[in-house]
């Protein structure tokens, strides 16, 4: 899913959104919330009308946003309470708030509100947030009263392999449609966060979508998949893109770089996006070097393109029984990054 | 003509430019020749094959940036020495040499070098002004060699009435494929200006296509087409554009006012472009206060497609013989602003 946080993939049009191939769009409870209001979302038939994008949605807690980003002022069994940094308004955030506030912006996903530790935590601080994270998920399906509306629930417990164990079973008790695993990609080793999804993967429900939030890279994605994670969300494609970056094959390129000042060949000729098949390395490089919006546009496009690319043939080699011999990322020479 | 100074129409992809109406591009000799450079745009197989333009362009001679943005070290007949102000290389320009960087950048038309006097101005500094501009015109023409691009001569002389029409006699002398009036909307009143364009039109060959430089508002495009000029080019939709201003009717709204925020109509219900049929005044609202690049990009693409539809339904007017009754805009109360 590209992350569409504020109910626009940054620098890109719901069009050319459409024709990277992706599918389903993420976007923020927090930062819609705060800009427009979800009363405005609401007034405008939803999100999908709101933004323009006819394909699927989901919506995240804001959980990950008001521990990561609010300035709080409180946090307790009842919820958060922070500050608003646009305006320094106060405000209140619940499980029932931040389920009421997803269902006025209808997303076709929901995200139970969760209490992600940062990274490094101590065992006792991650204990209290998985049990506040299940009391919460509790009190969000009470909540959820939106009957075409999916809830996922998160699965915490930081990098402790038992703390997690007993999350994924808590979570999974309450056999919800889709489930997620949150609190990766806050600053562990990639190691860790393997492990954690190894780990934590096989007791979760296989019939039902799995969801690792904030990720990633073509060898996490791999090696999520070949764990059997179904959906991705990730902000770095057009991160990247905004920033001047490329992803081509398995390398990341500065397109400021002066090597492709007289390169007239396609950024990646074996993509079919626009940037790829209209343009050249060198005008790119000539648009980032003037800072030009179009550069970045075009950028975060192909980056998109390139990552749904790689899900696809993915999907596509589990589908032709050929997944572990193609993709196995877990080998030192694997293949995964020449062979789509 | 939208304008694409740096070889991009600014936040807008070709195909998005191309879905406006827009035929003929403009982009910027004097700032192409700083970056990337016309070797690499030549290396490319041109400005369109560079850009991904596959419509008509013209480039202008850089003479107007010049003597606006470049921070001079000397001027004479011979040419111009100015300080690059990005590296503080010496740059020496001479009609030879704006002539070559434009046979190498390969639009479909090229202007000739001018000298573009500030306004106000003295009436000798504006004679000699003329007196180089048709010199150095003279120059362009004898460095033009290239078959198949069209060389345009540019009109000067101030805001004085006999120096225009001496300066338009001249230009018009040398029988090239087309001309343009220059030296105007550098901060003269309105009014100057149209009575510029009254005096010095009728003088130019009525079957080759004029052009005005610089221009313009729907009333001055209006004024300009009904004394006869065929071409405009203006950086107004996209600057608006990416100051969060929309052309909707005559008037000029600020989508960052609060009074779209709850207005989920289309911006223009006339209008069929991508910003008026796929989204609402309250999402541009919600995206200009965010701050969020596709704002900018769908104002600018609105605002390109309302001068086009404005052009565009002018040519139909004058195919039908109504367009003194439908656009005359010299009229106090004229229906140029809601007929169309």
């Amino acid at each position: 899913m590209p992350v569409g946080t504020l109910a626009t993939v940054k620098g890109i049009s719901t069009e050319q959104l459409g024709r990277t191939g992706a599918q389903m769009v993420l976007s923020n409870t927090y930062h819609l919330h705060l800009q427009p209001g979800e009363e405005i979302v609401a007034a405008a038939g939803g999100l999908h009308r709101f933004m323009g994008w006819n394909g699927p949605m989901l919506t995240d807690s804001g959980g990950f946003q008001v521990f990561s980003l609010g300035d709080l002022n409180k946090i307790d069994d009842r919820g958060v309470v922070f500050r608003n940094p646009r305006d320094g308004r106060t405000i209140d955030m619940t499980p029932e708030h931040a389920t009421q506030i997803q269902i006025a912006l209808g997303a076709d996903v929901a995200m139970a509100f969760d209490q992600c530790p940062p990274y490094p935590a101590t065992e006792n601080d991650v204990i209290d947030a998985c049990r506040r994270t299940h009391a919460w998920l509790e009190r969000c399906v009470t909540a959820h009263t939106r009957e075409d509306q999916a809830l996922f629930g998160i699965v915490q417990g930081g990098c402790f392999p038992h703390l997690r164990r007993e999350s994924a079973m808590a979570v999974a008790s309450f056999d919800l449609p889709g489930i997620a695993v949150g609190g990766v990609s806050v600053g562990e080793p990639a190691e860790e966060m393997h492990r954690i999804v190894r780990d934590v993967t096989p007791l979760l429900p296989s019939h039902k979508p799995r969801y690792l939030m904030g990720i990633g890279t073509l060898r996490e994605m791999a090696i999520a998949v070949a764990n059997g994670i179904d959906l991705f969300d990730c902000v770095l494609p057009t991160r990247l893109g905004r920033h001047g970056t490329a992803l081509v094959g398995g390398e990341r390129w500065n397109l400021r770089n002066a090597r492709f000042r007289h390169d007239h060949t396609p950024l990646d000729p074996s993509c079919s996006c626009v940037a790829c098949t209209g343009h050249t390395r060198a005008y790119l490089h000539h648009l980032i070097r003037s800072e030009e919006l179009l550069g970045l546009t075009l950028l975060s496009i192909h980056n998109i393109t390139h990552l749904v690319r790689f899900t696809s043939a993915m999907a596509q080699a589990i589908r032709d029984g050929c997944f572990s011999e193609d993709f196995a990322p877990w080998e030192p020479d694997s293949p995964a990054h020449h062979t789509w």
